[in-house]
């Protein structure tokens, strides 16, 4: 395996392909879709999303201190595609991508409805990085689509929903599962990946 | 479609579940397994790491102020896996999973030659957020497997080096390619996802 040395960029991939909904009233609800965001911090529970200033929902984000992360499926893969490339000042994105703005429980910004989980997330830091700045979060709460929920065991299929990601450029489904987390150690009298 | 709301959480996926290489020595070197990264700014590029101060990595990453993030693959799953359940303090991570530690060209800590990409970071600052702290970090340079890489146009097809991703537990390869980013507005007399 020979290797070349990259100058430095952006290569940590596979990311999620989210759409960050925010706004306090239908006239300024907008989508806007980001691959820079992940969980930074599991108790108190706290994400981020980093956010060019020039977009347009950057403004809402910062004026209204909260968002909504919306993850996305196949079917809403065009949406998500469409949201990252076309800009709220000239769109009404809810409206052309047929999307449907709910009210969330904590905060201003809608919850995308067809989204199978809706994260609600307050702002409690804006880090200005270089080109984009770091919306520092904390979850305030989460909606899940009750038909990926097993009702006999409480667990969550969200792998039903069809979940794309994003790598290098290309979305894609997710593909063949290797196993749970902790499926290295398990003893070999139990299947890989068996509960 | 029905939902239900769960108490704040980390529900953000799928991640990528990196291979976080540290130490600044063989005696010292050690690797522990992430899905709290991502990228945080695109010029200058960041990213970062979330951490529990507990794990054996913590202190190496916070002392040396540097690490290497290496990207996983369909083979290097066992190997991710394992990193991520064991503790440095009684394996060598390196040794156990038959990896190579290779020089980096910036930093102190090694890169997993066994990886398609190695991503060398600085730490900028430590952020005590809860349970996870997190490492703001600059990337200083890149290496890349060339076998991925085509020669006639320099693109890098990362996807061909089967990398995976984690979700809600459970790790994943990449499934169905569904088109490049900004597959949405592209002309119609032009295929999905053609160049």
């Amino acid at each position: 395996m020979s290797k070349t040395l990259w100058k430095p960029g952006t290569m940590i991939y596979p990311l999620p392909a989210v759409m960050v909904s925010c706004g306090s009233e239908p006239d300024e609800y907008n989508i806007i879709t980001i691959a820079w965001t992940g969980t930074i911090c599991t108790e108190p529970p706290m994400c981020y999303i980093s956010v060019r200033p020039h977009r347009y929902s950057y403004d809402i984000i910062k004026k209204n201190g909260d968002f909504v992360i919306n993850l996305t499926t196949k079917k809403l893969a065009r949406a998500t595609d469409w949201c990252g490339v076309r800009s709220g000042s000239k769109f009404n994105k809810f409206k052309e991508m047929g999307l449907t703005a709910e009210k969330a429980t904590f905060v201003k910004s809608p919850l995308i409805k067809e989204s199978p989980v809706n994260i609600e997330c307050k702002v409690i830091e804006v880090k200005e990085l270089g080109v984009h700045h770091m919306f520092i979060s904390e979850v305030l709460g989460i909606h899940a689509d009750n038909q990926y929920m097993n009702e006999s065991n409480g667990a969550f299929h969200f792998e039903e929903s069809r979940p794309i990601c994003y790598s290098h450029g290309k979305y894609y489904e997710l593909g063949d599962f290797i196993g749970k987390f902790g499926f290295s150690v398990k003893k070999k009298s139990k299947r890989k990946g068996k509960k």
